[in-house]
């Protein structure tokens, strides 16, 4: 139970800080509009340190915060099926809460951003050229690597006999997240996560924004399904590597 | 009392570096004009990562730099009242001596540069859009996460056995630092701390800077009053989950 | 045999994020588009962290990835020679594998990009000005104080007695290569590792990249021999100091 | 003996990577060309984390790599005058040598750079607005704060009862550096090194850069003089807070 609600509460740090940073750099007149994209990276890659710490701190050890990342674990036996889908739950119900959270605090900036995708851009990702298979191979594999990396700094080689210290482990994690964002991230802006997207969106849909767009549900499945393959198959190299 | 003057003395440290990173990016041909959202982001993270190092030096283990966090222990019992309400003071003139030292440092900056507006900046914040009510609420909501993240990150789950290595916390410190200002510093430029705000507006009112206009201060309630109700949402959301 | 493994899983980590961050910033309308030299070199430096971690954690303790970092280490008693030339062996072939991911990742973007010279830049390095003896010249230092950077932090004074924290090695590996990038990578783009130019490079020719132009192959013994050379001034250098 | 040779070496390496990053963004068509201040900043950072493993790791455990910190440890009674002079000698030495290899680093950007200017920065620094007397005084506050983070870093509150960890001390130290580059580097350039300064210096008016203008040898006092003068101000500062 202290697992789903730190679970929950940890997704919904993770994009408070992970919509805010896309609301700075895209919202009109934000004061970090135009920063680009070492500050998006930047900011996304915090906000999964502040989202783990989060999730450590209020009863979730896993600190998944993606259902692609419990989706793999379910696979290597952490979780029941039931959990698993409960956990998926409530990691989406944080991102429609970490949405609502960074719609109130750029209140003032919904009313005088004229651009439609850019206010849906705060929410949910899209992808630069609209071919859906693409897409999904995209975030297939930058999920994928995500895991990888997660599976290999936890490896015993990495860690050493005395492992890395507290905190330095969560540090690296954002950094991972900065790698995937930089090095990965161009073609789909990076969902990695079906909660990201998917809470984001559903907030968006339902939220008073002043003029929005639509939610671009013919994109969402994307998202969700890409990330999720990607779990499937690090899953199955994760095995075949023996890292788990 | 050597509690007092680490705070004044951190604060001073964290207000010098802090207005000295806005001065390079908009004072007129300084090298870092135009340098952006990142360079401020950054050079915030690292003042305060140098400010809780000086404070820590010189007799203030709380470290804490800002009334908010001091109203946040107040209420958990680390101060009596008379001692939070002095600490909260030394931090203000701590603030007013960081305004004063960036203005030595940048002394023939200002009378080259023609916008007040910037001259401002450089001491005190001020919302993009300017209406009170929602640049108080996103000051506090992103005090609010602030301190959230400290006391995660604080926690005895999130320090693991052997606690977080020494230097590692400061360096995490500022981590979140930046992640707030990459991220819930749009609207209104992140002040999330009186000090920060209070003090510098003093010194850009008392010091003789040439073609500065005047200090606003209609708006220096908000970033006094913001942090703080931030500061009290945050006590509240930490006690309930046990943070503290 | 995993030695071999590792290293060729390892540099085929590495080169899937490096030649990533490229294809962010200089493909036609991805979404790192322009993000300029900063997230170039940082997506490098976490790039390398991510491929160490990964050689680590499949069986490559000694995590070259990088024919000139093998060289040196033959040269230093550590590899006989013909282990040393299978190691570069399957480091060139992860550097051709890690180009082919990058170019699935970034698959819409090959037709949309008109620029021959920015499809190729994704894979392999040139030099600004095309002269081949300063460019060779150039990967030569960049080389060494990579090499020199590397053991200095690996000596015993750096590492104190309780050695530098598992983890913490491996980042400030990524931090070197962040140096190397921003101070000395502006005259070729950097190769500093044969593997890293010629595997992708190689990716390049082979792959059916719409519109793409030659692989400059007349370039192509700079970055292999440049290194090469570095290594060895690196390890009379570092032999001369005691420090290997 | 070893501690000169480390010294020099150490000094080398940080002028190496210090002057390559300003070439890397002020020199025509470099690849960082145009990269701004957070290049900038961050160079220096990491090229003096590099500089003092190397100086570390070739027998110079005090790792000043600066005339200004040596005199702070001549007046805190680590060297005699004799030692100190001696020291600071070889790190002007050094300077030079960095200089040099930068030089050579760059090799065919010199003839394709126009700007006398852009070239005499990647080896000296200038002040924006040419007054002596407020550079004076820049470039002493902003090395008696670099000092000052020195010292507050290593006191025994912030040491803790462990101690900082091997290597996280040395990013710290880079960390300050990327703190006084973005806060207090406006003005000047922040030499805040009279080797970093004089010792390049040196190196322009003596290589046969084509095109170069003169090495404005009327400034050069300035950045050797307002350090020592803040190193002087930083003692009497931590003598006063008992931090050395």
């Amino acid at each position: 139970m202290t697992n789903l609600f730190g679970e929950f509460f940890g997704t919904m740090v993770l994009l408070t800080f992970g919509c805010g940073v896309v609301a700075n750099v895209v919202l009109a007149r934000s004061r970090g509009n135009g920063g680009g994209w070492i500050v998006i990276t930047a900011g996304w890659a915090f906000a999964v340190m502040l989202g783990v710490f989060a999730a450590l701190a209020t009863g979730a050890p896993q600190t998944d915060l993606s259902p692609a990342v419990t989706l793999f674990k379910m696979y290597a036996g952490v979780y029941e099926v039931p959990h698993a889908l409960a956990t998926m739950g409530v990691q989406v119900l944080g991102g429609i809460a970490g949405g609502v959270i960074t719609w109130l605090v750029y209140l003032p900036h919904w009313e005088i951003t004229e651009d439609k995708g850019a206010k849906l851009a705060v929410f949910a990702t899209a992808p630069i050229v609209r071919k859906f298979g693409p897409a999904l191979l995209c975030e297939a594999i930058a999920t994928c690597f995500l895991l990888i990396a997660f599976y290999t700094i936890g490896s015993k080689a990495a860690q050493g006999v005395a492992g890395i210290p507290s905190g330095l482990g969560v540090y690296l994690t954002a950094m991972v997240i900065w790698a995937v964002g930089l090095s990965l991230g161009g073609p789909t802006g990076y969902a990695l996560n079906p909660a990201r997207d998917l809470g984001p969106r559903i907030a968006h849909a339902i939220l008073p924004i002043p003029g929005k767009g639509d939610s671009d549900w013919a994109y969402a499945w994307v998202p969700v399904v890409g990330p999720m393959l990607g779990a499937t198959l690090a899953f199955m190299i994760c095995r075949a590597l023996q890292l788990v």
